[in-house]
């Protein structure tokens, strides 16, 4: 693709061009540094008109019917007006290349809907790199008059918490009856969550969804508090017969609402950019680090001592960065 | 204190000499080079016979009666005729220098049992640094012959997580009526325990007790399992009435018989040694980052500018990262 001087890019993000903006995105995403500097470049001159949307995180782990509650809350969002983008971090696209939202097919109503937007997970890099991108590619959105971000992920593993480290919200969807589904469930993602949405309301499975409400409502007064000691809703939804869905973006707007007026959603957002400061900075040493010459079979040679147990945690680490730095 | 060669640590620490133990625990702890090189010239002599204990990690807010608890459990142990070894992070002895464990008053009768060693919490430095050496400290114990290394810890901050990572069995104490006292408690740190005990379940507070197990009994079934499928145990306990006590150290027995037969036992164990090792690794490289010269100056100017949403964190790492490396 060819690219253009920065202005365009600006210009285009700030008249809400989606594909304008599709395109700085994959400047976001690419690897080239040229492309990193503009991408960079831009996101410097569009930062005044940032901030200003919700940001929402939802996780569930597979099943759950997330693709299907988006679209749903994604309509409902765009049926009252609202500009809509919906962003997602995959972990699983960096083995495979491909995203939880790259399936096209997903999503058909919401994806030609002209106030919705939809971008699948970047891929490849390092978890906290495929983070960052999402990142920027959120502001770059708000720059485009979006007001609302939903940012998808799967409740598995560590990208849920990075998502939690960006949003002002953070949905957990989960399926009635506490059984397998709970299996590869994050242990402490419950803890993270804002609210709690039981899925599949509907049909033979209403009941069974309305107990798994209540059971959770009782369960989680013997959780700690929030900060802001928001009490932790949870409720049921369907997608297909529309039913929560009202309720639910009612209870985020009650909550932004809330933070916005006791200051905690402009303390929680500072706290998060700093803590993105720290993070880059982090990820950066450690990919310098790691990225030395020999640095991989060193490494391997010495991660295998420490696991027989031959070798001290402290004593590899000392072997390791005694190594000259990269020439 | 005069530094003697390491064999008079290492035969010390092999014959179970409390004071040479000390001793070396002191040095584990000293920020003089040196010191450490010793140190850690004893640790590797020593390591082929760390391992064989029980790993347990106790938290709970200020003021669920940890002290007490400990000192009932550990005299339990003591009769048994176990060797016990407890140790502690806190970090907030990092600010006064004082230590949950400091206070010689507390677990008195426990402190002057000959088969016990109690050890307060290291202070100053990192939290993580703290956590190395109180890491490397069960380890010389280990050596030593105990059998048994309890390490307390304030479930409010981060130091709880340090813990989970380097213990076989984490115990919850939490008290009965859930209001006040989980205010201070960390988020998510109930999905990390491998037990909860409901302490000073005694005299008027027994009811109370027994209510609030039945509670999180039926609360905890809604959470996600542990990946060895441990359903946690809640139960109550009286230090006052030593009851609970002998129950508990049932359960962390099973425990650990189920995760050694099922070979989780060894795989965490090899897990930790391997995070262990990245963290040391990270905390090198950022304290050798944020110690160049000038950068709390600069860094400071930056975090402000970042926290008024006037530069992206990722410009303002950028800048750091440009910094000329300490000559």
């Amino acid at each position: 693709m060819r690219r253009l001087p920065p202005d365009y890019y600006i210009a285009g993000i700030r008249s809400g061009d989606r594909l304008v903006l599709s395109r700085a995105i994959t400047l976001v995403e690419s690897q080239l540094e040229s492309d990193q500097d503009l991408a960079l470049e831009i996101l410097k001159q569009v930062l005044p008109e940032t901030g200003h949307s919700i940001r929402v995180g939802i996780t569930g782990v597979p099943g759950v019917g997330k693709s299907t509650f988006i679209e749903a809350f994604g309509k409902h969002l765009t049926a009252l007006g609202k500009k809509v983008a919906v962003l997602a971090i995959d972990p699983t696209s960096q083995r495979s290349h491909g995203s939880i939202l790259g399936d096209k097919t997903r999503m058909e109503t919401l994806s030609t809907d002209p106030l919705a937007y939809i971008r699948p997970s970047p891929s490849g890099g390092s978890l906290g790199g495929v983070a960052n991108k999402t990142r920027e590619t959120m502001l770059l959105c708000e720059a485009a008059g979006f007001e609302i971000i939903l940012i998808e992920t799967v409740g598995v593993g560590q990208s849920e918490t990075l998502v939690h480290g960006m949003v002002d919200f953070f949905l957990l969807l989960m399926l009635a009856g506490a059984g397998d589904e709970l299996q590869g469930l994050k242990r402490g993602i419950m803890e993270l969550a804002d609210a709690i949405a039981i899925t599949k309301a509907d049909g033979d499975n209403a009941a069974a969804a309305d107990r798994a409400r209540i059971d959770y409502q009782n369960a989680l007064h013997l959780f700690p508090p929030t900060t802001s000691n928001w009490i932790l809703p949870v409720l049921t939804c369907s997608a297909l017969q529309n039913r929560g869905i009202p309720e639910l973006w009612q209870i985020i707007t009650d909550h932004q609402n809330r933070l916005t007026h006791s200051g905690h959603r402009d303390q929680n957002r500072q706290q998060q950019n700093l803590n993105w400061l720290y993070s880059t900075i982090r990820q950066q040493l450690e990919s310098r680090f790691y990225q030395q010459p020999g640095m991989p079979e060193r490494l391997t040679e010495l991660e295998e001592a420490v696991r027989k147990g031959e070798l001290l945690p402290l004593q590899a680490a000392r072997q390791l960065l005694d190594l000259p730095p990269t020439p």
